[in-house]
């Protein structure tokens, strides 16, 4: 079995901005080569040769022309004049310095459903091309008029027989309409593949033509099987690129460099999800088995972030440590740690110098936090080393999309803990009824941001993500997607908002940028843990109590004591159930959820979202010593 | 026959904010109901009796209070607990003052397939509705388990046999499954109906309940046959509230005032195109019958806009008046005319102060502008009325929704003509082969802004929208809507990108709102307009040429001829030809465009619109004396 894994392709039509921009930022994310989509070369402003030496100089190979549209089975006149326009595609190949020519089947009315015509159109085309040293690959578009199935694609192909003419495969045009590779290995020769483009989707119930057109993304984004589908093709003996096809409206609007990044990263993935008994695994190490969140840094400006000290203290959080060199104080409660980080010329003092008052760092408990690096480096990711004091603890960190580190933590690991290296801690007991630990963290996306931070999450730390749904806040919908590791130990919701409006979209105009919304701490005892607090709790309407009575059935003393808290209430279809509040905002940007699970409710409320937002919409940010 | 129109209904999912907000809107903009959606009520933090009393106060009627959910044919205990939940929300309804609930057919896997039993269930819940005086309106939701169409509805209703228990109709969910309301009359009293709802909504390819929650929008700014649906309705002799309900994202997102304001307006707009011998005209004068653009007023801020005079005259307009008050003078060519008006403190000057150098006005012939106004003012629109000087021509004129006048003129009317009277004007020749008039007024609008603007135009002036489509800009899509009268004389082409990296992204950024990002001059001959002018035309690539040549077999001297002046071409099915350039932009804003059409064709070149984009990204703005 030759060397994998296979060369790494991507369309150009997957990016933004000129051919140029194009190959620049295919060439810098790593990517062997590139498909020149034809639009691209149209709008350009140059000569093909000049594409072929941009190339070149680049170190990029030109690994395919496309598409080719409308070819075969029509009717002459229109017959005669495909093959004249072929010629002058086939003219422009040779100077763009590529052999393959993608061509897709036949979408038009006029098209005549004849295998063995469009075989005899091919094999003249092939005829024509094989004169000129190219190849053609023939691909069944999903929407084709008569020819949608690989199955199809390859029978013609047969029928035409012709060395220059082979078979080109694509996900999505296979897995949008529920088919699969299945039979491929016993049918089709590997070398008669001649080229695979891969792209994933979200599962979307809308004709096929227009998914296709505006919402495919990268593999790992999406929800369709592209990892089986890949299987397939190399079972079947393809050694040829995998190449990226992707059509997406936020992508064609993303700086390139970005999008080719993550291009690049899904196929890495890609490549370490293939490893199976039958293909060699990639050199990528395993994904961390995740012990769930360390603590949360703060980059605030003085000591205890001045008035956010005051904030946690009305949770019940209390100063438990004093860095031991830094401007960093240590507020704990229960299982759960936060870190308010005051020191200049940190990493915090520049996130804070962006985006105020704000989560700045995740610490993530690793199994083995130098494999977890590994992989992260391994995946394109960007590193950073904190400046450290004598006898302080090195801890790794990967810079994850919005810019914040993500910190790897061994809790097992020999030698002090990090707190007893790194701080003077504070004698103090935590009252009973505390926090076990860090039940979620939310993040408020940008828009356009949401598939590259699925793919980060899910390539890099395997967490795995729900299907997207929709949150109805008082000012636009806000599209949340949750992404968790198996053991539901790190839970990450993911929202973003078109509108600038909404409690999403204002948070992401504070912060210039995505960052971390709010943070939701578990409790085996929600109403417990609030009683008598005094907590800054966000009020709940009556009217929603009224409504849940009505919906769960619930008994009026339940009802009357979710209420008193402003406790909101969700259960599942097994009955598993879910008891939550949230504290009002700080100054107008993040805040806090208290969170019971019960019974194996594995969501987050989503039914309560509206209530929330509006409720937030009306209330005002936490003001020391106010209400 | 009762009178007409009926009353006006909306309901508060289609507006954003909070209840009161909702209500506020809804009331100013004119309405007589609404519809309580009831997550709005459960947000709401107050008792529904303040609801009440809040409408009672603005003036508006709560017409239905909706929706009641997955009621009907579900077996026990789950039917008990729904009837506790009827009698729940019909405690809320009392408080509320509202008589009527819409109770939608159930979509619940548990619901069972027998309508016997529906009818069973809908009777008792009508029977213990009566007992408080309430009443039941069923509908057919168009992704109900067993009951999606109107006619099973009224089947079931039928067999309930319970005069607290009537039908209530949608038309969405009856036009976006293809049907009809054919057989309402003969089959349905017209007071057994207790509610009709009204949304519109473009042609989508995408599951139906996907469909309805997002993409809804207004009669008059969707694709669907709503006014036959309306027409039907009334025939059947119902007399109640049209009532909107649309879910829209875009609608949520936005102000409320606005959008409750285009909601009304579609209502108004409706009542005239129901006008048909069964049902009496609403009193809304007809559309201005369109003779094209009289001029284009730019407001400037020195005596020919600085350097805009030097870029006109590159196209060979030529300074032709100057008026007799005002800092304001007419360039001219053939029919074009365009107005630079510096005047300090005048409707210009304001727009200038806003948007800097752009088109601040309009001004269109109609053929009765008295008329012309009564009808915008009868659609909520706001007009202007500018101050003049003496002996000089008023022109009245409306606001459109970019904040731009729109100004009437009537070429016809007695007395000496605008030019005449208002201006002093310049002897002078234009050379042969000059523009012939205005082809299009091309515009860029904001995010969220297509559906009022298609609207206003289509209510206001009678253009007909195309079906959208999409272009695609180098940095995103652009995603785009043409308008025009039935004569073709007046054409609008709208343009929104969600990106801000586009050419219409960035000139919305530029404008800071929407406005005209190009205007097209039509012309007998483009190759002979542009030959020798050394006008700054937007240079095409050759490799567009080469792809030209390729589609439509052209001959090369034909080829050589539209790559020497940099023309774009494109033809129709039936052979009509377009041919056009365009010029590189004005200080990064706007630009023109020169079209010759031949042989009826109606479009605007959307095939090229691609490599008239890539161009734009790459071209300099027009620079005076330079290349």
């Amino acid at each position: 079995m030759p060397e994998l894994p296979l060369p790494k392709s991507i369309a150009t039509v997957c990016l933004s901005g000129s051919l140029p921009d194009k190959l620049e930022a295919a060439a810098s994310a790593g990517f062997q080569g590139v498909e020149i989509f034809e639009p691209d070369l149209l709008t350009h402003d140059g000569p093909p040769e000049g594409i072929r030496s941009m190339a070149a100089d680049l170190g990029i190979a030109i690994t395919l022309f496309q598409p080719f549209r409308d070819f075969e089975a029509v009717p002459e006149p229109q017959r005669r004049r495909n093959l004249d326009r072929a010629e002058r595609k086939f003219d422009v190949m040779q100077a763009l310095g590529t052999d393959l020519l993608l061509v897709c089947s036949n979408v038009q009315e006029a098209a005549i459903d004849d295998p063995a015509r469009a075989a005899a159109d091919l094999r003249e085309m092939a005829e024509r091309a094989a004169a000129r040293g190219l190849r053609l690959g023939y691909e069944a578009l999903a929407w084709g008029r008569h020819v949608n199935r690989w199955r199809q694609a390859w029978d013609i192909v047969k029928r035409a027989d012709h060395p220059a003419l082979g078979l080109i495969l694509d996900s999505f045009h296979t897995l949008s309409l529920g088919d699969t590779l299945e039979g491929l290995a016993e049918e089709v020769p590997g070398d008669r593949i001649l080229f695979v483009q891969l792209a994933d989707a979200p599962r979307l119930s809308m004709d096929v033509l227009n998914w296709s057109r505006h919402f495919r993304n990268f593999p790992g984004q999406g929800e369709l099987p592209v990892a089986e589908f890949t299987r397939a093709v190399l079972a079947a003996g393809y050694r040829g690129p995998l190449s990226l096809e992707v059509f997406n409206d936020g992508f064609r609007a993303a700086p390139a460099r970005r999008i080719a990044r993550d291009a690049h990263r899904s196929l890495i993935w890609l490549d370490s999800v293939l490893a199976a008994p039958s293909v060699p695994a990639a050199p990528l190490p395993p994904a961390p088995e995740l012990g769930g969140v360390e603590f949360l840094e703060f980059a605030v400006d003085g000591p205890g972030g001045r008035d956010l000290s005051a904030f946690l203290s009305t949770l019940g959080f209390r100063k438990a440590g004093q860095h031991r060199s830094k401007a960093v104080e240590l507020w704990r409660q229960g299982g759960v740690n936060l870190v308010l980080n005051a020191e200049p010329d940190s990493a915090a003092a520049g996130h804070f110098e962006l985006h105020g008052p704000s989560v700045c760092a995740t610490a993530l408990r690793v199994d083995d936090a130098a494999r977890a690096m590994s992989r992260a480096e391994a995946l394109l990711c960007s590193t950073w080393r904190e400046r450290v004091g004598e006898g302080e603890r090195h801890i790794p960190a990967v810079r994850a999309p919005d810019g914040t580190l993500i910190l790897l933590v061994e809790p097992g690991a020999a030698g002090r803990n990090i707190w007893e290296s790194d701080f003077h801690l504070l004698p103090g007991d935590d009252r009973p009824g505390a926090l076990e630990g860090v039940d979620h963290i939310a993040y408020a996306l940008a828009e356009g941001q949401m598939d590259g931070f699925v793919l980060f999450h899910r390539a890099v730390f395997g967490l795995h993500p729900n299907p997207p749904m929709d949150l109805p806040d008082p000012q636009g919908l806000v599209r949340s997607r949750a992404m968790a590791d198996p053991a539901g130990r790190v839970r990450m919701p993911l929202n973003v908002s078109e509108s600038r409006q909404t409690a999403t979209g204002r948070f992401v105009s504070a912060m210039a940028g995505a960052g971390v919304h709010h943070i939701a701490f578990s409790t085996p005892d929600a109403a417990g843990f609030l009683a008598g607090r005094g907590a800054p709790v966000l009020r709940i309407p009556d009217n929603y109590y009224e409504d849940l009575g009505a919906r769960f059935g619930l008994a009026d003393p339940v009802l009357e004591a979710l209420e008193r808290d402003h406790l909101l209430y969700d259960r599942d279809a097994a009955g598993g159930e879910f008891i939550h509040a949230y504290t009002v905002s700080f100054e107008d940007r993040f805040f806090f959820e208290i969170v019971e699970r019960r019974g194996g409710y594995d969501g987050y409320g989503a039914a309560n979202a509206g209530v929330r937002m509006a409720a937030q919409a009306r209330a005002r940010p936490w003001m020391p010593g106010g209400g």
